[in-house]
């Protein structure tokens, strides 16, 4: 971290704040010149949060030299990493896995017939959601517990992974008994609670960016899960609020680029909830993996008008299938395996 | 609700769409005319989400008539809510309550310090942070349990109501047993799992704006609450996150205006969250209060700059004081009482 | 437009309004039922902006029924807009342009390398900016006519096409005399006076969209040229601002197929103004051209740290001709025609 | 500015740009440590970019030392900069100016009805629009030059100062012969060309922020008028673009502190484009007393319902005078003077 002290600012207030540095066993490197009293600190700056440093007297700006996340960084290990699953299917690398599904998890007979159709189409991984964050409290909910004995079963009967949305820490040894991957969703990327709980889990993380989220929280977040223990994290970038209306989101397909730079970790995209319109999904699709996402996650739904939820952003079977079709043809060139 | 038909759709598209309404016990009043197939949907369109009728072809738009809230909305309850805590101290109406205190619990001493000197100041209700919701994992993560008996004791002391952040459910019993007013921090707003359970307690809740929420998803997440039985709840708004940087956040003053003309539920600003500077806060909580807010809650600290987190936006007792002062005046004019 | 009256709005009210629009020559059709007063508003409202109607008493909401542009809509004109211009080159259907070279013209060798090189890897239109807006009037502002003259000269030399940022009206004569597409720059999105004089012109225009500009927006400003009588647009998404700072702006590709949605103008991605960074630029042309963007425009260089403007985000030639390489293979699958 | 290289940057990359910025005639002074390798620039660095620093090899991060606006700056002048206009009105200081009057100029008659009123309620300067900014071209777009006459006109009659929007450059002459403050609107605070033709001009300008302009911006753009010798410069917050869509805008309370912290020229609020909703204006105006703001800009209509623009944001001139009332009493005991 360097400390740039304010034009005018004392001998007093310089050593006020270092003295406090070196009380944390940091050590400061003082580099000022005439023009400007600036220093360094030197040593594990992890636990000071610069905006802190504000409250001293006579600083005037605060910049990190390293990232505050450490095991989430590119410099902490060497390659990507690759999460290795069930049915041979790895995630990270040159792999570009699709997850596939409803929104809501409805029937049994839904499942079914949605999960063979993805099947079909070559996604290797069923989504689905069980417990649904809706915005209304009078809205579809989900079928919670029997959401995941469904997923399970049909999984189980397709050779399909499984992957849903948790809602709270208390539900993980639920959790872990169904499902491949557990996702944590957009609105609880800062629930640290939630956060800090997985991190003692031995399934890998689908971690959601929040809805205004930037690149450094989500990877702060990745931090959080695996300081506990957990390094089998894949991100998923699923769009951000911004005054656009157009889409549901506006989809910031160049994180993809910023995760791959900062982080060893994998990161998919979901085109379903950035774009909420399913015309767009086949294109961002072939978007997605030309910037050189890990894979996809995609709302599939054989009768989409009658869907619990989400209904106008999901593709029909038919759709999805084409839109894999698509997806091996630009696959094949760049060098990519869909799985 | 308003569903206007694309130029071109079909009879059939029409007829899809609207017996699924029919379906769900609602009633379809058709007000086509030549150039636009359009009806209105009647009955309670709560449980329907626009975003899923845009599933159905030849939907080009679909408007609500009402908020999606309805106990959060002004139209539910005549007059303002006012809610009554012990020492006879109201939110709400005329009244502009100040809650003060440091951004974390840290000790005893500190704790007492610092509630002494705002209860000199005039402030009646305590804050202070338990459970912390740090960005950083290695970041200092507040006192818990032990945090909250501080809390407890130094408000009894001291005849100050407490009040303070809760990081997940399964704490509610506890949180009851130490706290006036549960606060649900903006990182949670959306955490519906939690909403839920709040909405069992019999404790007043402080709920906080997410970072980009918007104002209707904010009455939405106090629609939770209300929905389970539990109607007390102050709405605080503590900053939007935008593109400018000079600020921590962007305070949305205007919120209070919204909130007041949508809904009957006290709304309180947070400057210190909003501004992250605390050379702003003076001059915001007068603003605060001549928007017509119903009181504020800021970051007070004895020592900024050797406090555990967030010194640079925590005012020093002396600095509150004369804020409090500067309200008082202010408040006379305006015939608002400061409490 | 539809227009809905508040719950308990008035029949005095709802005359008031209705008496207005129908002194202004537009039909009035009363569409109202016992729960709501609502009237839809029939003939050319392109005068009216639904803001102005909140003016009257009793209003709760007006929502447009059909685009606020004409000319720009894709109901406009049957099929795409192909740009014809010399050399054979067209921007629009199937095609996909490239435009590249430098942020800044410097000087005549600069020029010439940066050009021969593009050329080389398979470019046909030479960017390159003679008059500079600069966020500070202390930094280079570009060669002026000195530039543009530069630009014509190798142009010519190379029978490349020339495109550069006009800065006002009264350069348009001047620009005409040397350029063969005239740009308006992102700042300059809105600037109407710009945008009526530009309407007059015969040359095509690029239009870049505004900082913060909603596609709605964008296509508005598309229509004041279209109403001056110049329908040879390219629209131009060059990232909008964002919380977002690992990147300069957060590139919006869902853009790209929204505009195909709603125009039948051709419309084409800036990746080097997006990202900022030229380590972003490949990945990102990749996704461009799988999305369905009519073309490029990026900045090349032959020497980036000694540009005077935008190092970081130029590319250097031969990793600009790599990308050429990388996109004549997917552009094979994707049967679309490079140029 | 301060460069820090990446871990594992070079000698070579380090002598690269080290010689570079000595060939600007800046000076280098190398404060590397072990841990990183890191050196100040020091001289005049007004003529480069950050971003342009990066473009060389090894770079990690370029931080500012000093703020990229000079005159505009807090350090370069002792004391607030106060603006002398005829009649005695003064702008900046311990003043509180008001300007008022209608969005656009309809007629002498609309025009003197609101100047009466507005002037018997205290205001002093009046506003109003010749030259429109319309999002749509196909709406009114000003009466143009006779709009200028009739404010000058009823200015005169009524000793009002008068302030209206210039669109472009080429007016300024025109404008100089009418008004006595000239505006620049929002959408073209980053218009180059016209910042610097006013530079040259003698009257003071009234700067609008931009819609998604950081502050930082904002006071380049007064800096590019003040390189130029016109001193003069009103800075007016009106508003920033956020996803918030209850309000037209998100009114930035505190870019007032933030400017009046930055700079020595005076900042006042447009609540009227902030809100969009004149129900909001009394409050918001109180508020921006209350935060320090050296004035108002307001729209004001004597009918807004038939007004050709803007009607929803326009206070009635009843309305308009019982806010005046209220601010009267406010700034008394704030110790301000309502002008």
């Amino acid at each position: 971290m360097i400390v740039q002290m304010k034009k005018g600012s004392t001998k007093k207030e310089y050593d006020h704040i270092t003295e406090f540095l070196k009380s944390k066993n940091l050590e400061v490197k003082d580099v000022s010149s005439e023009a400007v009293r600036i220093f360094g600190i030197i040593g594990d700056t992890s636990t000071i949060e610069p905006a802190d440093l504000y409250a001293f007297d006579g600083v005037q700006e605060v910049t990190r030299v390293s990232t505050p996340f450490k095991k989430a960084s590119r410099s902490f290990k060497k390659g990507d990493t690759i999460i290795h699953l069930n049915h041979g299917i790895e995630i990270g690398g040159d792999q570009f896995v699709v997850m596939a599904g409803p929104c809501s998890v409805e029937s049994e007979e839904q499942l079914r017939i949605i999960a063979k159709g993805i099947k079909k189409a070559g996604a290797h991984i069923l989504r689905g959601g069980a417990y649904k964050p809706r915005t209304s409290p009078y809205a579809f909910q989900g079928l919670e517990e029997d959401g995941l004995k469904l997923l399970r079963k049909i999984g189980d009967e397709l050779d399909l992974l499984v992957v849903t949305e948790i809602p709270s820490a208390d539900l993980i040894p639920l959790f872990e008994q169904y499902v491949d991957i557990i996702q944590v969703g957009a609105r609880n990327m800062q629930n640290f609670h939630l956060l800090k709980a997985l991190g003692k889990s031995k399934k890998p993380i689908l971690l959601k960016r929040g809805l205004s989220a930037t690149i450094e929280e989500w990877l702060m977040s990745a931090e959080y899960i695996m300081a506990g223990g957990n390094e089998e994290i894949i991100l998923c970038e699923r769009g951000i609020r911004t005054y656009e209306k157009y889409t549901r989101n506006t989809l910031d397909i160049s994180s993809v680029l910023a995760v791959k730079d900062l982080s060893h970790l994998p990161v998919i995209i979901d085109p379903s909830h950035a774009a909420g319109r399913w015309t767009m999904i086949d294109k961002l699709s072939l978007a997605s993996l030309a910037v050189g996402a890990h894979g996809l996650i995609v709302e599939v739904h054989h009768d989409p008008t009658h869907a619990l939820s989400d209904g106008a952003q999901s593709l029909k079977i038919n759709k999805f299938t084409e839109m894999m079709e698509h997806l091996e043809k630009v696959a094949d060139v760049l060098e990519k395996k869909i799985q």
